[in-house]
């Protein structure tokens, strides 16, 4: 592997968003990025895949959000949710062991729907 | 991990694109995607490194792409690039013991400036 930089302070690199940190309202870490979904026609990042790993009381769902709900902040050098984290108990989410069909337009729209008032 | 798609015929995860096969103006296979970077705020994939791995002469250097230089192709399953083959001989590239700095303008206006005329 090269000695290139996979994370400057305008990019990051796909194989590098993974593991970025994600902070809620007031600042504090809610957890992590798993993944970014992209739009294969238009280049755009259309869902993060949100991991607790235990924070909070949550265990090890994975919680896909609206990329529109994340705001990269570059005080704390990661991704600000204005969502009020109690919101988050009852988001669309999955387990480790459960089958998410990104594939499935109930999928989408229950996220979107879901985070259409939430996200300012 | 869950058995979640991580493809869909519209999304592609952060963690799925690395791989995914490039595609020349004759819709041959010329090589694969081993990373796009992802502009923070916007969100927007701003490049892609493709790598050639040894096909068509080329041996393992990374080239850097604008976004813009590849469109997916439903029919062929991957990214397709118009840029003829042979532009990519002399343009910006690293090898894996070198070093390319993301962070640099320099490096990014090379890549804009070498692919300006050649996109369509």
């Amino acid at each position: 592997m090269a000695t290139e930089t996979r994370e400057t302070h305008s990019l990051i690199g796909s194989d590098k968003v993974d593991g970025t940190a994600v902070y809620g309202p007031d600042g504090e870490k809610i957890g992590s990025i798993e993944r970014v979904m992209i739009d294969k026609l238009s280049g755009k990042v259309s869902y993060a895949v949100l991991s607790f790993g235990g924070f909070l009381g949550f265990g090890d769902e994975h919680y896909p959000l609206p990329w529109g709900s994340l705001k990269y902040n570059t005080a704390l050098g990661g991704y600000q949710t204005m969502v009020p984290v109690d919101k988050f108990k009852s988001a669309p989410n999955y387990e480790n062991d459960a089958e998410w069909d990104w594939a499935s337009p109930d999928r989408s729209r229950s996220v979107n729907e879901y985070y259409r008032g939430l996200i300012v």
